[in-house]
């Protein structure tokens, strides 16, 4: 797509494979044997290693953060905005680590990966596994890259929740943590929705409990529905009436059950397409590590003394219309480390574009991120 | 159930049915040759017939507001809260009509209904309805019932929505118009959270193509996850938090994808209970109504020209949490119809319930409904 490479940008990156081979004890009791992580790096990791970040993704997200793969790819890596020369996350400066999770889709071991006691895909047998899980994994990825401080790690919405981990079991491993749109546990309302979405993939008839591999199917209904549902959420009422209002596909209404208004154009769309490229199994792994994230509940409930051990500094940023995770949230997390008189930012930014702000170049939310990120260099 | 009746409840009720023979012309453009409307009434008709109240229903809701069937009934009708002797609806003073909408499932004719050109389930054949059909529709029950002026229209929701029609299209007949919960239109995340419920029901490999009758089936998985999406829009974030939190159905989590969280299990319930006693193809029919429910786009999209004509007094109630539809919808409203000078008392109820508000007993919100209701008495 690019006919030229944009100068701030981190051009054509190709991804990493690591196999591990010692096992990893989870969370919920089993462990992996071995496991394969896929990653990509931006920028040049410095003398003493000490300029290493860590991106950890959303979701449905992947290693692809920056750059491009072929000069005929469409779309650079999904936080291509801030990520590259002179971004907020300035690879000039920086060596960007960018992984796909344990559990994922997109090269990492998880549910589509042969699993080496039966010889087929491990399907719904690939055990749950928690943001803590993910956190090791990371941690053991940093030994391979020689990488024994991260300068900042650094993740939006689930993401967010992984940094905040990170700075938790692992307090001396990074000095800076940047949390956003993200909450220290997912409401009662949250879940539901990740109930939602779950119970349309299990119901899906192709889903066949999880074994659809050897099907030859894909639950596509269920994993649409998930995928439409979800965006609802990482939109905001008003970034929808902006973005449609009740605009009519055909400019009148038809009396059907066709696509009439934009909106259902739109949701359709994301639905299908994400069909192509993402795994189900995956998706209910995923929500399910969100619903268990709680840092708190091994302390009684109380997020000052589940944070009481960070040593990291914090960058924390929420969006005034996210209302998957409101500011209100990202001030719980403030609250928690202040109490701790723990050094931490925290900027709100005004933004229409709901959840999904986290993603979008709005100049504001850019300025707070890359003068934050300057600061780190400034230490060093 | 109830082992007594409440002095306050309106007691055993009986449904009754009307026949229309005369075709109703749709806006769709396709009519309806024939058709019966299911009803129930309260209290008694006065000499002059000035003391009748149209109580119009919500998407999933029916003609039983009130009273009980049989000594053996769980629960009374849905809205016994408000109506009955002594209550905001005072059937001492009021006679009280209450009807399933054409297209319902709970006995006036709709998609399950036999249609007499073919013998068979209308199914989707049934014409789309929308807030103007339902209300001529009723318009007609209300010649057969000999009331020519209604002392009040009343709704909530989509309920509140037929109010509103009631007094554009028929303002000489009614004389006050109670709109609650509701709002002028859709906004395009309303709309989207109606798509993914339909696309539920439509993929569902058991809908076939809404023949579903003759198969022998029901798209059980597609209508209990529309269920199960409606509540979550139902309820606000804090209602669901105070009435599940977090709390773990069995006190620790099991790494695992049956029911964990207390909200997942809330939800299931709602889900697959609804199955049972309600029609898919009158869901699509419901949020369709919702969808094309927007009495301003006749008027260049301009709400007070919409309005101009009404005569009704109005009482408009929206409650604090109620993101469905917030107060600021119902502030429209009250903005339309004051803009063209008309009679308008408005109550924003501080509640923590969400849209399901309206249908809870909520003292403030109640005293407000009776007081008003009161005054209408005291006019006649």
């Amino acid at each position: 797509m690019p006919d030229i490479l944009a100068p701030d940008n981190v051009g054509l990156v190709t991804a990493q494979t690591h196999k591990f081979t010692t096992p990893l004890a989870l969370d919920c009791g089993r462990s992996l044997p071995s496991y394969e992580l896929i990653y990509e790096t931006y920028g040049t990791l410095n003398e003493h290693h000490s300029n290493a970040i860590l991106i950890c993704h959303a979701l449905s997200s992947d290693h692809h953060a920056a750059g491009y793969y072929s000069m005929q790819d469409k779309k650079p890596g999904w936080w291509d905005t801030c990520i590259g020369p002179g971004k907020p996350i300035d690879t000039n400066r920086f060596f960007v680590v960018s992984l796909n999770n344990l559990g994922g889709c997109k090269g990492s071991t998880g549910p589509k990966s042969i699993n080496p006691d039966t010889n087929k895909p491990y399907g719904p047998d690939f055990p749950i596994v928690t943001v803590r899980d993910w956190v090791k994994s990371q941690a053991r990825l940093a030994d391979v890259l020689g990488i024994s401080q991260w300068a900042a790690v650094i993740g939006g919405s689930l993401g967010g929740m992984q940094a905040l981990q990170w700075a938790i079991d692992y307090p001396k491993h990074l000095r800076h943590c940047v949390v956003i749109a993200a909450a220290p546990k997912l409401t009662a309302q949250n879940i539901a929705f990740n109930e939602v979405a779950r119970q349309a993939i299990l119901s899906d008839p192709d889903f066949h409990t999880g074994h659809y591999y050897q099907q030859n199917t894909v639950p596509r209904r269920g994993l649409m529905l998930a995928r439409m549902l979800g965006h609802i959420t990482y939109l905001s009422d008003d970034a929808m009436r902006k973005k449609f209002g009740r605009e009519l596909r055909e400019g009148k209404i038809n009396f059907g059950f066709e696509v009439e208004f934009q909106v259902e154009s739109y949701l359709r769309y994301q639905g299908t397409s994400f069909v192509e490229h993402f795994d189900a199994n995956t998706y209910l792994l995923m929500t399910k590590a969100l619903d268990y994230f709680d840092p708190a509940s091994e302390h009684n409930n109380n997020l000052s003394a589940a944070l009481a051990k960070v040593a990291a500094k914090f960058l924390v940023i929420s969006f005034t219309s996210d209302w998957r995770f409101s500011p209100s949230r990202s001030r719980e997390i403030v609250k928690g480390l202040l109490h701790n008189k723990k050094n931490v930012s925290y900027a709100e930014i005004k933004a229409q574009e709901g959840h999904d702000a986290f993603l979008m170049p709005i100049p504001h939310y850019l300025r707070i991120f890359k003068n934050y990120m300057q600061q780190i260099e400034d230490e060093e």
